[in-house]
């Protein structure tokens, strides 16, 4: 059995995922420009969880591609995390309805932190292919503690947002960022190690 | 005519299928505690369908993997099941709103017992492909066993769901359990035999 | 340029419609047997726009088979019939909602024409790729008269259905199973020939 | 990594976005001409977001094609133009309810404009895979100033709707049909000039 139908069927469900979060924006009946703006908290929240989706999507082929082989562990560890993702659209619309309400915050982070622990699960299905290259091993375990850190971020963010909803926006931002930021610093301490 | 533009256009309505699912959730209005709770049965019924939909898609991939070729019969009894299949949505809202009501649990196992009909008519048309090599057509047919015994108690959770729906669910998530556990154990008895 | 992505692009269009129709099955608030049994029109107009859509899936699955190049004809009489495909949801609906109007079925009829007549230019652009072929031609040219000869009976089911529905619902259901029958009559006849 | 799978989750974005646009045609209660008539403008709207949206995946189909690695430039400008892309279908029900104010229309225009912009950078981004290739250097900057054109149009259609909307309709339509015509005069003048 090959990966290359998982990444095929991962591909389909992430991409009716995200776009089937815009049919949550929905057409205001007028056109005045009050509730036009009205929509920004929701279009925000689109936004934001597109970027989101995105960046697991890149986060998956990369992983994905590393797989040798299709087995149990994979598949399922794969599908526990299509299932967190795809509850994305649902908080996303929910948290665009209540975004000052910490409940909506959080439930936001919670459910951004079980994506989070899907992936780790995921990372150490396929990690357990390379237990013979410690090179591969050692890299993706790096990834793995900063994946965890982050899962561990988004944890906090919940207890948080019932002090100021506004901590848990900072910290889902700076976590996304994150992603674009040290990736690359990872790879120049891998070079200098290596 | 190739077998792989089968499984990706499978590939396609299956994660359709298993992502629209998550617009039946519809967004609370409030944000209370009690709101949110009174989604815990359309979640519950989301979850058990993603389950289902997701060991259907695993079976899937494994039954086309041996199919030789795109021939009329294996081409319409895979777009029979995908009907099935996409009706899954449509009784998940159904029983996630009306979770005591013993019609609604049938009509739920209704289409679980016909979706494994379906797997039995597609499964039948590839094992044709296979009449020349015992080993591949003994296995599929003992496959086929287990699959027409989960349709059986499919069919049977129907009626006993109007003596107890909670019957019927036994049945339905032991069905599903039963599809992790059982496979290495056939698989065991297999290598026993051969 | 391939032909592959337009397989691919086509079969993910052709995925969504043929599972977005689903979601136009709404599910009734209650659930006694009446009501449910009011949902039968829109279920049967489902079960057979499901049918059209396939039998169109395997008919484009042919035909693109037979392509030599993506060329500017190729892609926008595809693009064409794709756009006539993704109205079947809509008129599926409404047919649904207003099975005894001879407007609704007319409307049917027509968004079924335009879909033949729409693989008539299809076809006729795949064509072009094969002059130098006479047999490929020869039955192209023979399933085009079929595809025409079917094109013309849904236009006859529009103005027909305004004496009485009862006859455009002959006509489409014995034009899909025609579907069925006569390929093997034109293979046996082809085989006849050569 | 591979621009396939790139290419791949492009088109299931793009097939759900050109899909889900005719959810928005909402079916009308009675089947009166009136009420299917007054559905005309969002049909419309629909049809041109179909064309728009085509043109948009033909446009990637090329570009992609001669990408010639998934680096993270071309990985996240493919994600930007996605985004864009995936809110047509909410400016086309806007637009198609609204077809007269000349803030849905210069909303629909600035939508098109981002989405020009983005084919812009995406451009960028893949031409610098060909820095080394003054033939296809050449061609695409001829096209990226076409683009660019185009995109110039689409903002002046924003102020513009508002001294009379079908000023913008018709750099609408003007800028979706020169797609069909100069193509083939740039291939002309790239034949004669080389």
């Amino acid at each position: 059995m090959s990966t290359s139908r998982i990444e095929a069927f991962s591909d389909g469900v992430i991409a009716v995922i995200i776009t089937v979060m815009v049919l949550e924006l929905k057409v205001p009946r007028d056109t005045t420009l009050t509730s036009l703006l009205s929509l920004a908290p929701q279009f925000l929240a689109y936004l934001f969880s597109f970027l989101v989706v995105a960046i697991m999507w890149v986060n998956h082929h990369h992983l994905l591609h590393v797989a040798r082989r299709a087995d149990a562990p994979l598949l399922w560890s794969n599908n526990n995390l299509l299932f967190w993702m795809s509850l994305v659209p649902f908080v996303t619309a929910y948290l665009g309805n209540n975004y000052r309400d910490p409940r909506a915050v959080g439930l936001y982070g919670a459910t951004l932190f079980l994506c989070s622990l899907a992936f780790t699960f995921l990372r150490s299905a396929i990690l357990c292919h390379h237990r013979d290259e410690p090179s591969v091993f050692a890299y993706h375990r790096r990834v793995q503690r900063k994946n965890l850190f982050s899962g561990a971020l988004y944890a906090a963010a919940i207890p948080l947002g019932f002090i100021d909803v506004r901590i848990s926006y900072v910290i889902f931002v700076c976590v996304a960022l994150s992603y674009f930021w040290p990736e690359r610093k990872l790879a120049e301490s891998e070079e200098r190690g290596s």
